[in-house]
């Protein structure tokens, strides 16, 4: 039910942008929450708010300023929204928010062969984006598992980071440039470029900032010719520490294998039961590039493996893999069945790395209600790697939900920081995370805190996301 | 002569941080300019100040949040100080200004052979760093032509680019963390760590802003095993065209050789006249990392260059490169023979590089005066390439020295912003280029403005450096 404010409101914004800007129930439901697993089970309980406000889906750039101008000037909130696929609460509209929808800003505006780049605009779906780009005979080497639920430029505003990006990196280095439509509704336009060194890279005000300082309305990404090969290899390894330490030292060697993945033995035996016997852990490999390179990084790769105890096991699952790879339940079946689950990515450096294994399980499963805690490696560095838990718990009572799905949180988050690492290695922030940033950045909040201020003074960019109270 | 001010502030100084201030003519004359051609000439005139006010050298972390409460306090101006070898004038202290030399913070923190990281404080050189990182069998990979004559922490400061950049990567691939003293005395230590998404990476804020954002103290770099193999291979072209292409080709193909350098024919007869004939190109390639990987990417390469028309000539050109590559004379001699001259190092992506290299050689060129213009390619991605550009002039009065110098300057950025590059590769910006910050950034220098104001609302951090007026 919309109080006087929300009816004037509404209709000065159509007068302003049209049919842009809607506010049926239809338009609203989907954008009530992203895919936080607490606003998932909130949902389901009919505890979401009624707003937003309204949602507005600008095709254009030049309607954004004029959205954020009545925005500032009524001291309205304005939330960003991708495709709605974040999974720690970064969208989370309160009831006279305004969404701002970007997918119908999706055009795929210029492939530079000779460049290998490529813009688009933000709103682009992420697996429409990399089908174009393969047409072409190019990707864009970017996989996150959400790549048929996320916009490429949520992929910015999160600090995305793929399946593959051991040899082709994370977002932040795909990212040659930007359009953002800033607060105040100016537009910084970044310059496209191999390499600079005017000052600091503005870029980086925007990557991960989760919609708190703009809105990204383009991206100019860096693009890959389809590579000539690609060899997958599967080894099994007694324990998590034999196979991390392959890892560290093929990596540490200078090989770069886009796809490293370890799984300990409950995924293994969960998720690849036909490799899966007394216990072993399971590394896929997956090299791409010139089949020289494939060849001798493949073969260097299966020496350490082995030198650590590794047995090879062919390539079914690898192949079992990238079939299956982008396969997920989401939360509701379980969630409906009376459980609280999550996944949970961290990083830590190589010397700290069996420790954060092993604490963050014991800390998950030391919480009472913990019914599985279990962890793979699928982002590696030669500095470190990262660790992808899941648990799952079930609570004794429906009210007793939320506080076992917060527990699990902190007790993974305390341990994540008891080993030295970092408390979102590519989920990003949102509302559920923002209770750490301080333990991990230190005054660097701070400085976040004054950078927003600097480029938002009244506020108005998605608040309660990212930043601590 | 000090003024009565002057001598108040130097002994209240003193009084807070004893014999670590001093502003004997000794201590200061060194610390009176970077190593910009036009700072140099002018002091070869006696047209500096007789500043700076002084010359703080701190021991400690502690010591320069006093220092910066009572530069806040008395409205003074303070100037972070490497070793002074950059040379675009960041460092050009006005006469009242506080100098901090960094370089008594030197010392060899923390070596972590499991991560791959070393921590030191941000004043060590650059040459006894990589020494220490060798003798333990490593390396930064991180070689500037003025690593002999350069900080650890200028490099970050400065956003560096070392000469084997195409493996290894650029200072912001390699900078894993800092700590940094804020204008308000309040420290930033950065979290070590693979990757993060943890909101913006605040590390770019104070990569490239030359000093204008606070004191960097200490940095953690990634290190690499000193490689198992290096292979150099040496081509000549009859056209940079050509030998462009064949760069632009392999590392499109995915290949990295460590060292990428592609001269002009003015300096491959200058620099290498045992390779030079009939107008010739030159192009340097130096491969490292396992056996297995150079093999591959030496005989990769080889033939893409010599199906672009490359002739291989052996190895002697790249071991000749390797022992003078660091041998460069100052601008003095020049200076006092009556010329003028610099290097101007810009970069473009592929589709605007032939553009670049020709507009740039021919606005130098019709500078009336010039000498020489000549040009190298030093730094290769697959998005495209720098040019570094070399010019001399001979005015033809001494007044006309300053003149002509920016009248090269002029057209060579107006040429390279033309071909849509950027106005600096790796040198920064300083005093010299901050009038075409604009040009590039757009908005993006409000943007730098307000960050600038925010983390330094008095503006006491290196006025009249980086951020245009």
């Amino acid at each position: 039910m919309a109080d006087a404010s929300s009816t004037q409101h509404r209709a000065a914004l159509q007068a302003l942008l049209g049919d842009a800007v809607r506010w049926d129930e239809e338009s609203l439901a989907p954008h009530r929450r992203d895919t936080w697993c607490l606003a998932v089970l909130r949902g389901l309980r009919g505890q979401l708010t009624s707003g937003p406000l309204c949602v507005a889906s600008p095709t254009t750039v030049e309607q954004i300023p004029i959205l954020l101008a009545y925005a500032t000037q009524h001291r309205l909130a304005v939330v960003p929204f991708g495709a709605g696929s974040g999974v720690c609460g970064a969208v989370l509209p309160a009831e006279h928010d305004i969404v701002i929808d970007m997918r119908r800003m999706s055009r795929f505006l210029e492939l530079n062969e000779t460049a290998l780049t490529v813009r688009v605009q933000a709103g682009m779906m992420g697996n429409a984006f990399e089908a174009a780009l393969n047409a072409a005979g190019y990707s864009a080497g970017h996989f996150p598992q959400s790549i048929d639920v996320s916009t490429v430029g949520g992929w910015v505003s999160t600090r995305a980071a793929g399946q593959y990006s051991t040899r082709y990196g994370n977002i932040e280095d795909m990212l040659l440039a930007l359009e953002v439509v800033l607060p105040d509704g100016r537009v910084v336009r970044t310059r496209v470029g191999p390499r600079s060194a005017t000052g600091p890279d503005l870029r980086h005000l925007f990557l991960g900032a989760e919609g708190t300082m703009g809105v990204i309305t383009e991206v100019t990404l860096r693009i890959f010719p389809l590579p000539e090969s690609h060899v997958g290899q599967a080894f099994s390894f007694a324990s998590m520490h034999e196979g991390l330490q392959a890892i560290r030292l093929f990596t540490r060697a200078g090989w770069r294998p886009p796809v490293v993945r370890l799984y300990d033995s409950v995924e293994t035996a969960r998720l690849f039961p036909a490799s899966s016997s007394g216990g072993n852990v399971l590394l896929l490999l997956l090299s791409e590039g010139p089949a020289a390179l494939t060849a001798a990084e493949t073969a260097a790769c299966a020496a350490l493996c082995t030198a650590q105890g590794g047995t090879a096991i062919g390539t079914d699952p690898v192949d079992h893999w990238i079939k299956e790879r982008n396969l997920v339940p989401g939360f509701e079946p379980f969630l409906q069945g009376g459980l609280v689950l999550d996944t949970i990515e961290v990083a830590t450096t190589w010397d700290h790395i069996d420790d954060l294994y092993r604490e963050v399980i014991a800390a998950l499963q030391a919480v009472e209600g913990t019914i599985m805690a279990s962890g793979h490696s699928s982002h590696s560095y030669p500095q470190g790697t990262n660790i992808y838990f899941t648990f799952v718990a079930r609570p004794g009572t429906p009210e007793q939900a939320e506080a076992m799905y917060l527990a699990c949180w902190e007790q993974a988050m305390e341990a994540t920081l008891r080993c030295h690492g970092t408390i979102a290695h590519h989920h990003g922030i949102g509302r559920l995370r923002r209770h750490w940033m301080g333990r991990e950045l230190g005054v660097g909040v701070d400085v976040l805190r004054s950078i927003k201020h600097a480029l938002d003074p009244n506020g108005i960019m998605n608040p309660g996301a990212l930043i601590p109270e």
